[in-house]
């Protein structure tokens, strides 16, 4: 196949190059019938397909057909389940075979840096490993059907307000272990066929025309074998774009990028080799695509429903369950209230907005699954307003008060959140919050489901006897939560992001979402539960966490060394026993901490997660392992990952804030950072290197300071610990001069060479 | 004069005038005998002189000559008493006159950033407002004796760890809001003699070469008329050094940095002039000192002990008063707990330590004041140690428990806080925890006195009646916290910092010290009370905090106008009365709040406070007077400070968090900022601007827009509110080109000028 894309090239024009650098209308990529160049589809989203029909506006809004709408992302990152997501992946990419698209776009790997950003129901985390690992399994389980995926939207678009226009000013290191962290992984093990670029500008450059981003990280570093697409719209300058290593443009520019791009290699701007380079990806995209086309490729709608059903089950976070009045009994009375129940929120809006299959409807599922109880509804609240309705409040009461026990669907509406704006606050809307309130004064048993996409407060809290967060659940939603509600389903999902108290103690809070068309990452490194184990701020919920209704033991943490190298794996292993009476899935975490660091690091990071599956008494044992990398920071100066050698400690348990076990392994670094000595280095530096000290005391006696050191040794090291190498000069009173401090300098590095 | 010093010059050598520009030894500029130049000493610190004796050793560390050692500046910073603190400053100027010291080395005006750091009981405050009206005060007393002062370290020296080495990295519109503001308004209004460099460098240059902080923004921007001297060993480089400002080298370098300053200008690498112009501002002072110089000055020791007194009980915080258990009754039985009764911690170490003419050991002041209470001492904790020592333990809860009160002096011992090294925790010593706990346990009534120079964590705070914060109080500490403790003296100070529930709820911490040689000011803003505000994290006591033996009632608040333009100004009053039965004073604070605006700002900046006495049953109006930079924040862009025009509240009260009366007022900006329209300007900015709405709107009609917009005009703003210019090149599909995107931009940019 290579030899025959260099023989196309070869007899393309120079149009023709440019002109399959972007699309010919809002889902194609262009084709050239005489050089036997098909025009493929390409389609949003990550978690069911938005193929718009072929009148589609220019401006993709219109309807698209029918398809199965599973979990949004922010759902799906609870289950921590890799193989199941890889199997909603497997479904998605069946579901582009039966119609005919050749790439979906999507998953979503952005961070979750605030709480407020209006896609986050679309991404996984607020961690890059659980976002990454996550993602590869999305994507591969997509491209098991050969069909490609676009991994988007690289990178920094954390938010939606201003997204076409704002820089996101990221120091390099928080960058490269949080943002860019959460795709690397995915692009390494995956290999998407495509990666999106956002809208906006990192550091100062968008992202659609950054180098650094699309090239030098992207395929340079990480060895991203696809092309990139510009999000919709994306491309500033198409040259520029083309230049940093942006291949296609979409949508169709109607031939104004192409043109640019013409004109540019006549003028000699750019070089038609890098034309070319772009050509031959986007055509070794195209025949690999059409060469993965099945024909009469078709998928059961019952089956994929039942999948989204399954996935659903494990999206779900319980979050409290006092008394375990979860899960009900199938008999007595309920009262379920809250127009969810009826008109469930399932999915967000924007360009994930799927019309789904089939759509479960939480009322009925909730009859079919407990046939003999006796469900009383009531609407709770009107969804398509904010404003308590005291009626549907006094409604809401007389049937909580009627029953043995009240389950309140509420949550955001569609309103609330989607692509394209940001939330402003945290809070449920007021009927929301007013029904959940007064239904708690009348009933001492009270179940909250949360529909959302991304966390809220919960005032209301202590109020309430259980809470189970369903996120954005797909069209299956209704079966799966009668399925946890009433335990035919065990939950089993632990929360891939840190619930806060109240918006305010968000990392991002201070600068969110940022002022005119600049948002700085100040908060650097310290993202999500970072931030919240650092500032030993006790989170509402923290990552990592939830509920089961069974009890889960931990028990004899290994590790098969206690001391390696950076270059070594390490082996850890962990027994998990279910010690209560049902079977159920655990979420085993395992987390590393720097025990001493000369830099500022995170008092832990995820680095490791096995979901298992446990019969009552059952016992598994876990294993992990970990290498160079689950030790590393990134170090600006090295332009690399780099391990400190010291002592790490491996904590193991069942979510970020209940660590059973831990151990200690020793961890020696291969690459030894280059110290130099100049003039302001301190002789507490020089003291403390074992190759500088001896020769610091030297120094030192040469002109008297040797004594002083004999003398009262503890306090002249304390003066005397900051004071840098030229300091000496003065306190040398003449007795060190510049030439003697220029010629330490010199032997000094000369030992450390 | 002016003339004659042009004349001294021109008969200068090289030499000679190099020589000028550093000391000749430790404490003393050089003289010129032939051309009656004379030297003069300068003498450590802000709350007392540490003059040393001839013989003083090269590295200024042995004892000094006996002087009253006044509270250091965080506890006259919670007197908030502008009076009093000049009053204190004209004694430390009297104390120069006799002990023949021509400039007294403070006062020190650098931000509390973090609770941690070993100087802060050198330094008045984290808000910048508060530190430069009280650090003016500071210098217009002590140079109303003619002697001068060195306002220091300028700048961002907020630590001492690594203080000769590391960068503190911060913004400038940060730098200039805190960091600058604080030494700004000191020097503007009081023109300190001398401004001290610090040895850290501020982004990236050394404070002592850096011509932005010294030359730009000192002398430039703020008229600084005075010379820079370098903090004790600051000079990195001598000749970069005067070129950037600074004129006097401390102490000397042994002819050293005179001779690269020679160099230099015989090699025309400096320009004699720059050096001219640092000898004429060298030799303007010392005519100005000599000028000044007292013949033999005097000063009474006792007067000044009395004053030391008064400022000392204006020094302390009532923290917690339960019931009302302070004031204590002059009878019954008093168990005084803790070997600071003994040996007071009332000073902290460095340069600042002072070598007494008096100290007052609180247990003596005690029984003076109440001589028929029965007062039993036990020491509760050995101060050499922080090991808990149970036969002293078990000895204060013996004398404890006989007692009808007692009365606990605990606090940080002196290796604790000190010049040259920050704290890395914020608790109490384990032995006076201990003592705390346990007597606790066995008396109901508990007063705890605590003398540190910065915050401490009170884990004990819920088992203790009543808590004084008494800083680091001076000689005179014992007979001001008897006053204080019996009711002779009611307490009127409030806390000028914050002080947090935990170390980690402070702003800086999770950057704090740095890494390495880095420290970055990744809180910006925020610092103290700015942070607690917008993060709504409760302290444990709110910036601007105290308790008074009377209570105080506010009402009337008024302002002259409410609406005015930034050159004008707004007259405030408020009146307030004495509803108690005690005389006592009260601090009435003014915060500024911008309602709404586009820049990231504070909740409220303390812009505004008057200390004032009443008598039980007394009313008086206070009065305020806000001007343009009391609605600014720092634009720096502009380069200037900028009011955004728009609604301020201005909220007056008792502390940061007790804000009785608020009132609103609009401000109106003489300046316009300028906009420039570009490719990447949105829709909805050009929407929002008076100017460019219009044009906007036809614009977008031109090619179709127009009719999607008045179609559906909710959902089309939405869309383009985000959407940059260039957006509609890809939007029009042809439609609409590069040329007209260029003609737009001339056009709305025409619109703008």
């Amino acid at each position: 196949m290579r030899k025959d894309i260099q023989s196309i090239i070869d007899q393309m024009t120079l149009e023709e190059k440019a002109g399959l650098c972007s699309g010919s209308d809002f889902w194609h990529t262009k084709g050239i019938e005489r050089l036997g160049i098909p025009s493929l589809m390409v389609t949003d989203g990550p978690h069911g397909l938005r193929k718009q029909q072929d009148g589609a506006d220019h401006l993709g809004l219109h309807d698209s057909v029918p398809a199965t709408c599973f979990p949004s992302a922010a759902g799906m990152a609870t289950s921590w389940n890799r193989a199941l997501i890889q199997e909603v992946g497997a479904a998605l990419g069946a579901e582009s075979q039966a119609e005919q698209v050749s790439v979906l776009l999507g998953p979503g790997a952005n961070i979750k840096r605030s709480p407020l950003c209006g896609r986050n129901f679309e991404y996984f985390s607020e961690d890059p490993y659980l976002s990454s690992e996550l993602a590869t399994q999305h994507i591969q389980g997509v491209q098991s059907q050969g069909v490609g995926t676009s991994l988007k939207h690289f990178a920094a678009n954390n938010q939606e307000h201003r997204r076409m226009s704002v820089n996101a000013v990221i120091d390099e290191r928080s960058l490269r272990e949080i943002y860019l962290a959460s795709f690397e992984g995915a692009v390494k093990h995956a290999q998407p066929w495509s990666v999106m670029c956002s809208y906006n500008q990192v550091n100062g450059e968008y992202a659609s025309e950054n180098s650094f981003l699309l090239t030098e990280v992207l395929r340079n570093e990480w060895g991203f074998q696809g092309f990139v697409v510009s999000d919709w719209g994306a491309v500033n300058q198409r040259v520029q774009a083309l230049q940093a290593g942006l291949e296609l443009e979409m949508p169709s520019s109607a031939g104004i990028g192409d043109a640019q791009i013409v004109e540019a290699v006549k003028k000699g701007e750019l070089s038609e080799e890098t034309l070319n380079v772009a050509v031959e990806r986007l055509l070794t995209f195209i025949f690999k695509a059409v060469e993965h086309q099945k024909d009469n490729a078709a998928y059961d709608q019952e089956v994929h429903h039942q999948l989204a059903r399954r996935m659903a089950q494990e999206s779900m976070v319980l979050l409290k369950n006092t008394d375990h009045i979860l899960p009900l009994q199938k008999k007595g009375k309920i009262a379920v209230i809250g127009e969810f129940a009826e008109s469930p929120r399932y999915q967000g809006g924007g360009s994930s907005h799927v019309n789904p299959t089939k759509l479960d409807q939480i009322l009925n599922e909730l009859k079919a699954a407990a046939p003999e109880a006796q469900l009383q509804y009531t609407q709770g609240y009107a969804l398509a307003t904010d404003e308590v309705d005291d009626m549907l409040i006094t409604q809401a009461k007389e049937a909580a008060v009627n029953a043995d026990v009240a389950i309140l669907f509420v949550g955001l509406p569609d309103r609330y959140e989607s692509e394209g704006y940001d939330r402003t606050h945290m809070s449920l809307p007021a009927n929301h919050l007013a029904v959940i309130e007064e239904v708690a004064k009348v009933q001492s048993r009270v179940v909250v489901v949360l529909s959302n996409g991304s966390p809220v407060e919960m005032p209301w809290l202590d109020q309430v006897q259980a809470v189970l967060e369903g996120y954005l659940g797909g069209q299956a939603f209704g079966s799966a939560v009668a399925d946890i509600l009433f335990g035919d389903v065990n939950p089993s999902g632990k929360l891939a992001e840190t619930f806060p108290v109240q918006l305010s103690d968000n990392p991002s809070y201070l600068n969110f979402p940022g002022e005119g068309d600049t948002v700085e990452y100040k908060e650097g490194i310290f993202v999500g539960y970072r931030y919240y184990d650092k500032k030993q701020l006790k989170p509402l919920f923290p990552f990592g966490y939830g509920v089961s209704y069974t009890e889960f033991e931990y028990s004899n943490l290994q590790v098969d060394k206690t001391s390696l190298t950076d270059q070594d794996t390490l082996q850890v292993r962990v027994d998990v026993r279910n010690c209560g009476e049902r079977t159920g899935k655990e979420i085993v975490q395992l987390y590393v901490c720097d025990v001493e660091s000369r830099v500022i690091r995170p008092d832990k990071e995820l680095k490791g997660f096995q979901k298992i599956e446990l019969e009552p008494g059952e016992q598994k044992t876990v294993a992990f392992t970990l290498d160079r990398r689950a030790f590393a920071y990134y170090n600006v100066e090295l332009g690399d990952w780099h391990v400190e050698s010291g002592a790490f400690e491996i904590l193991v348990g069942k979510s970020s804030q209940d660590l059973l076990l831990t151990t200690r392994v020793e961890v020696e670094s291969a690459v030894r950072l280059h110290t130099v000595i100049h003039r302001n280095t301190t002789i507490g530096d020089l003291m403390d290197h074992p190759a500088t000290a001896e020769r610091t005391k030297e120094m030192l006696s040469h002109f008297g300071m040797g004594e002083a050191l004999k003398d009262n040794p503890e306090m002249m090291l304390a003066m005397m610990r900051y004071m840098p190498l030229r300091a000496l000069i003065g306190f040398g009173q003449g007795k060190y001069t510049e030439e003697m401090l220029a010629m330490n300098i010199q032997q000094f590095n000369s030992l450390l060479a």
